[in-house]
């Protein structure tokens, strides 16, 4: 069989899988999320000698960041078990039902929150996304296809069997989790161009995939781009908050989406915040670029240039400016930042106000570290990723992202006049 | 200058009033809907001569019912003004906060609602929706683009006119509202083509259109494709109340979306329903199309091909089939539907539940007309159209669909430990 023809079965599969997930009841979707926990837990063997085998075949293929993410350790394989458990935990969203209410003419009009059908992932490296996105789908009452790494195949061919094992002893429907079992891209190419299999694409991975994706896909896609995310210290801030917020916001870790990359200071502050902040940063291993007159304060430091306030560094590199007052630095948010997670430090409640109205991001937030832009943070359960798109799921996407809601009526033989 | 870079223009405009619009207080939003109603009333000469323009040229080139839909009343301009005022005195969807709860580590996290930014909406025909449309845009915090019919395009520019003055004289943004000016085809490829300053497209109208839109945007599309809509009389139905939902479902009127196109009825209780039902639709008008089962009951009636089965006839012309049962109805809805609206007539509990809880549509309705499928009838106090997606909007579309919604967080000093 062709990958093409393999992938349009597969797919079609799903669509049939998606049908009885929808209808799963909720005792169902978590006894088959618990067993598939014990199942992992049990096939430890198992998984890190199929996670050898990739690990062998990549290790000359692949940098060592990358291969280091591709490990599956046992305390990793434990966490996917856990993860798992905690899905189970969390409450279904399907089936409930918001806003009944009585209208004029004697019907109830209300929504029901139903599964969105079937969910393609495309993700690289990580084989514990595999656990982590099937578990969130099928407590969501969707079915998922999911397209890893091909450095990852053998890891992820091991966990799916676990997975469909579970779904199978649960009495749900194997082909609720299917992991494409070739590593040819044309598998991508044929999954992008079936909107009437799948509903939904969640890629996860670098640039060159996720514009690959946006640009074929005949479907809607929950993207994650860039972070560029900033704090802006505001002329009224308190300068330990201040100096706590941006410091952890920068270095707390450096290679993830929800770190500051850029740090705007009001011009009435700077001086006080910057003699502090500047060394802190330094010693701690931190390259600051900035604008010339912060300069004047932290003399050492190299002079920003405009790519550096487009730049997302995911590394211990930052930029720095000095605005005169909050209207600059929301501008310079708005022209520079990603809209991904941008903080405002300050005492004073209007300028909260007004940066929290304004500032067109998935996640506005005053006096807190930029780091608390995660789906565990928000009390999320879990997230399938961050979506920089304002349609459908803006910000951390749980559960509900992989829902849509219905409108339910109920009448008694009511008929319009 | 040429459409391509006119129509650039113009979206770069849209995407900086956005910002505007996104910014406006809900009493500047509303005194300019009510300023607008107010110029609209006073303009009716200049709407009508400029609609009588428009009539004269089209009235040898479209049919009777198009010229109809696109003529300007008097009527039609009060209910234009009206439709406005009922605009503003929706509540303001934007700003409002939900869910804002304490999480364990002290951070505050709720979420706001937010306008989705710049609405191209593509349309046919009916000058009025120029109206309609950009008043839910203004109120939702919006920029609107929108492009109408050709035949439209003097009635358009006119009504175009009195949204621009009133946005205009209530200090808000003109440009929040723009009607494209030329009739050249290549304006909307163009838009299709800017999701860098157009955040979703709106198609009303013909199919062609729809898929048009579909395969070119390179943007979010909330669509709206073909309402099939079922009606099924269950065995436990009441025989007055299904009778009274299904004569309602089919006649009530007959081209639009939301009327039935096929009715299903339980085996057992088929002859009593159809023997009163049959001679009523048929006095009516109505073309009954049946399967072998239901030509036993009514013997004049034409057999029902497959085709019948899958067609949305906006007409008085109906498909009927009899079924052994409530699950032989659900799949033969989830076959020929097109999950738009489906109805299950019952006094089962157990049933409604069942029918509400598996049927995939964008509204399920308990013993109550189809017909009641409407934003007005649900309270969404106006429609901008009826979404068969399931992604972002679901069913009619009111000012929500056309928000979204940022996470905001509020802290004192809280950083990631």
């Amino acid at each position: 069989m062709n990958v093409n023809e393999y992938t349009r079965q597969t797919a079609h599969r799903a669509r049939q899988a998606a049908r009885e997930m929808a209808r799963a009841e909720t005792s169902a979707k978590n006894t088959a999320l618990l067993r598939i926990a014990d199942i992992i837990l049990a096939s430890v063997n198992e998984l890190t000698a199929a996670n050898a085998v990739d690990m062998q075949a990549a290790k000359d293929n692949i940098d060592p960041a990358m291969l280091d993410r591709l490990e599956l350790t046992e305390s990793r394989i434990n966490a996917m078990a856990d993860g798992l458990r905690q899905i189970a935990a969390l409450p279904d969203p399907i089936g409930e039902i918001t806003d009944m209410n009585y209208r004029p003419t004697g019907i109830q009009v209300g929504k029901m929150r139903v599964p969105l059908g079937v969910v393609g992932i495309i993700y690289e490296s990580r084989p514990n996304v595999t656990a982590d996105a099937a578990g969130l789908c099928m407590k969501s009452g969707n079915a998922t296809i999911l397209r890893g790494g091909s450095e990852a195949m053998n890891s992820n061919q091991a966990i799916s069997k676990c997975l469909r094992q579970g779904l199978k002893e649960s009495g749900l429907p194997e082909d609720a989790v299917q992991v494409i079992e070739t590593t040819d891209r044309e598998a991508v190419g044929t999954m992008l161009q079936l909107p009437e299999y799948i509903d939904v694409i969640i890629p996860r991975g670098g640039k060159s995939l996720i514009q690959r994706v946006t640009e074929q896909a005949r479907m809607p896609v929950i993207k994650h781009l860039d972070g560029i995310c900033h704090v802006y210290i505001d002329h009224q801030a308190n300068i330990e908050k201040a100096i706590a917020i941006a410091f952890n916001s920068k270095t707390q870790r450096y290679g993830v989406c929800n770190a500051m990359e850029c740090l705007l200071v009001a011009e009435s502050i700077a001086k006080q915040l910057l003699e502090k902040l500047g060394p802190m940063l330094i010693e701690k291993g931190v390259e600051i670029r900035g604008c010339e007159l912060s300069q004047k304060i932290l003399s050492d430091i190299k002079l920003a240039t405009e790519e550096d306030y487009s730049t997302e560094y995911l590394a211990a590199i930052m930029s720095l400016k000095i605005v005169s007052d909050i209207e600059e630095a929301m501008e310079h948010i708005e022209k520079y930042g990603s809209r991904h997670t941008d903080t405002i430090v300050t005492e004073n409640i209007s300028a909260a106000r007004t940066f929290m109205n304004n500032v067109d991001s998935s996640s506005v937030i005053v006096n807190a570290s930029t780091r608390f832009a995660d789906g565990y943070e928000y009390g999320l359960g879990a997230e399938i990723g961050i979506s920089t798109d304002k349609f459908h799921a803006r910000g951390p996407v749980g559960l509900e992202g992989l829902t849509s809601q219905k409108f339910i009526v109920i009448g008694d033989g009511h008929i319009r006049l």
